[in-house]
């Protein structure tokens, strides 16, 4: 289906074998891959030792060092510890600002220095400036380089402007427009200089721009910004209104994506990181075990809560059956509110100015669903676990009602709490909620028991 | 931040008023919104029942189709159903192909036909082809409106190519050149036609395409190219190679942004169809509780088995309070598992030919992390719950160690046969995970005390 010829007719085990192989082999199997993305992708089929290896063995610079900027953040680093000074300054000196920025900082400070030693006087100062923002940011995706021309100008002016980035081989779709203060007026479509008279000014053909970013501005809302005006270019503004660099889509998507795989590892307990150990086994426990303690931790307090209760278990022991069936629910119900009001707080459908409305929702949601589980759950408890008593029934249903109820809105409030004291809502509130549907959900169920403990000693 | 000046300002409470006021009112203020995504933005702030009223407010008619273009697939289906066959018709018309196919997709047969009368017969036929694709293809996101020229032309024909879409006010990133049997052969960034003579051939400029799909493609690999090769338009062609459409970046991200969102909500067995029913309880908890009465039918089968071995607890009470500390953590242990495999099944970081490499990986990295987090609960329930007898710390330890490499290898088992049967592994995998690993931790401790039971009685 892609136009790729090599690559998609090979199984991960076949490209290992070439990669392997000695480097005349292995020349001329990355010589057929058509784009840098490819380059990366063989990249992934052996383990990081080889990777120096075969990345001197991409006979274009080029090509190299657009690779180096496709990788994933936590491999470029551990590519980067493996390559010398005099590699790292050659990668950094073919690469874009943005990307020469990000291999920089992922350098120790000598290493660093060596870098930008490498660079030309006036793309040194572009990036020294750019390593000042912070990697998550507009200014830590942008670049310097950009089409710019003044409101003077014209639109053969801006054309010769888009010739000299064509030439450096640098992506351009917009033109941007600034006034005598270099602050951003308006943006040109590249395909609509091909449409107007060379002499017309700049300023009979520019548009405002659809959106613009201060550098500070967080990289979730730049994404977002992306996608909700579909565009392919941001401009970065400083608070005057200056224009400092513009983001481009790719970046965006591959922030977005990796936020994304980053954040589905992070809710499980683990990280990225484990991608680089392949089959290593222990670097990969010590990983996840960090996150596996922390839960193990919480739910040593449900097993004291229960053994706190157990005076009440050893004179029915069929209680001990619903135990995992009211903590379960909990949690899942739990999880359900927690995930509306974080995807909500996270595509701003939500605003935490809404959150009495929305735990009085999730509060009723809960009671309905609470009540239909409960009478599940009751129905098993009287006919399946009580031969037909229905005191054991009507404690688990009872149980669940208020165990589910507690839930939703417990579910609801954690990722909105998190959210207020600044803790990212969708990696903490897992965890969290779970413990503590589970403490709620012992409490309850055990107290309800306990109230109704005559009856059901009773035959 | 943004470029939006009234929006960014006010919270729900305060959009809500405006749109709610009279139509004077919310017709000033939606001529302040720049861009058709900011309609969709205020729309949301409203119930749907008022959307057809706001819409038509809304003066201009090309703004006014490209917001409902712009909004999620259950949301525009909502609205759908209160428009009139007429302004359904007045949409349709002012649409690019791809979005008019998406409205008509989700009418009745009679309303389609009706939709389809108001276009021009060339669009029309163009239209009823898009509509034979899947829409969640390659086909079902392509646009037939591009810009293509033959082999035997020339820049300046290019440029007067372009120029006829500008005037349409159509997206123009690239000029994709076919031969005579409209076979694509090459394609030209359109910043390049600046750079060159007119009369050169626009053979001697293009480049082969990066990267080309057939309409039947799943969107998901479709994203994957965007990604991969930092496009921002992707050429589609049928067999032979003959060019039919493209799809444009923008599409991919609503794609990719709106399967992440469903898969997010499905993971947490809810979906989007609830958001459209904000504050209504029962819709909203008649979306919710099919998954939880599954899972609730999953965790009364571990009820039973804690049932079965009831007199094992009853001769060892503190056993059942072991019992949630069991399940939960291999239920996180799976999930673990579950993530790493789903993801890099997704990401094709893994395929299916290295399962048993993985699954016994899985299973060695279980087991390390069972004996440190047995080593934890054997300590709890020595000297915590066990008053220094090292005998239920033992127990614990054991079943620990053993349901935790089990879970390990189950968590990474499921995605991978959930996948070879094609069921999505992202959707399936949790509760099916779940509740695995809760009959395998049980049955396991269950077995291990009762092993060990005497010696545990014995004081």
């Amino acid at each position: 289906m892609s136009a790729n010829s090599s690559l998609d007719r090979m199984d991960n085990d076949d490209l290992e074998a070439v990669l392997r192989a000695d480097d005349a082999t292995a020349t001329s199997f990355l010589r057929l891959l058509p784009h840098p993305a490819d380059v990366v992708e063989s990249l992934r089929a052996v383990e990081i030792a080889q990777w120096p290896r075969l990345l001197r063995l991409v006979a274009d610079e080029a090509e190299r060092a657009e690779a180096v900027a496709l990788l994933e953040e936590p491999e470029r680093q551990a590519l980067l510890i493996l390559l010398d000074p005099g590699e790292i300054g050659e990668l950094v000196k073919n690469l874009e600002t943005d990307d020469a920025t990000d291999v920089i900082e992922d350098l120790d400070p000598q290493e660093q220095r060596e870098a930008l030693q490498s660079l030309a006087p006036a793309e040194r100062a572009q990036v020294e400036e750019l390593l000042q923002f912070a990697p998550d940011t507009a200014g830590g995706l942008m670049q310097t380089e950009l089409a710019g021309v003044r409101k003077a100008q014209t639109v053969q002016d801006a054309i010769a402007r888009v010739r000299e980035l064509v030439e450096q081989d640098i992506a351009v779709h917009f033109v941007y427009v600034v006034d005598d203060d270099e602050r951003l007026v308006g943006a040109i479509d590249v395909a609509h200089l091909l449409v107007h008279r060379g002499d017309k000014s700049v300023t009979q053909i520019m548009e405002p721009p659809v959106a613009k970013v201060t550098p500070d501005v967080d990289q979730e809302q730049v994404a977002g910004l992306f996608k909700k005006y579909s565009i392919v270019s941001l401009p970065v503004v400083d608070r005057e209104g200056r224009l400092l660099g513009r983001i481009l889509h790719d970046d965006v998507i591959h922030v977005v994506s990796e936020e994304a795989e980053e954040d589905a590892l992070k809710q499980a307990g683990t990280s990225a990181e484990e991608l680089l150990y392949r089959d290593r086994v222990l670097p990969i426990a010590r990983v996840r075990l960090p996150w596996l303690i922390t839960t193990l931790l919480g739910s040593l307090i449900s097993a004291s809560l229960i053994a706190f209760f157990s005076g009440v278990i050893a004179q029915a022991v069929v209680l001990a059956a619903f135990v995992p069936v009211i903590t379960a629910m909990g949690g899942n119900v739990g999880t359900q509110s927690a995930t509306i009001l974080t995807r909500g707080l996270a595509t701003g459908r939500v605003s935490l100015t809404d959150l009495a409305r929305i735990l009085f929702r999730e509060f009723r949601v809960g009671l309905v669903m609470g009540a239909v589980c409960g009478v599940v759950v009751g129905g098993a408890g009287t006919f399946l676990f009580g031969d037909g008593n229905p005191v054991l029934g009507l404690i688990v249903f009872l149980a669940m009602l208020a165990a589910m109820t507690a839930a939703a809105t417990v579910g609801a409030l954690a990722p909105a709490a998190m959210k207020r004291v600044g803790v990212d809502p969708a990696i903490a509130s897992g965890p969290f909620v779970t413990t503590a549907n589970d403490i709620v959900g012992i409490v309850i169920y055990m107290s309800t028991a306990l109230a109704f403990l005559d009856l059901l000693k009773t035959p």
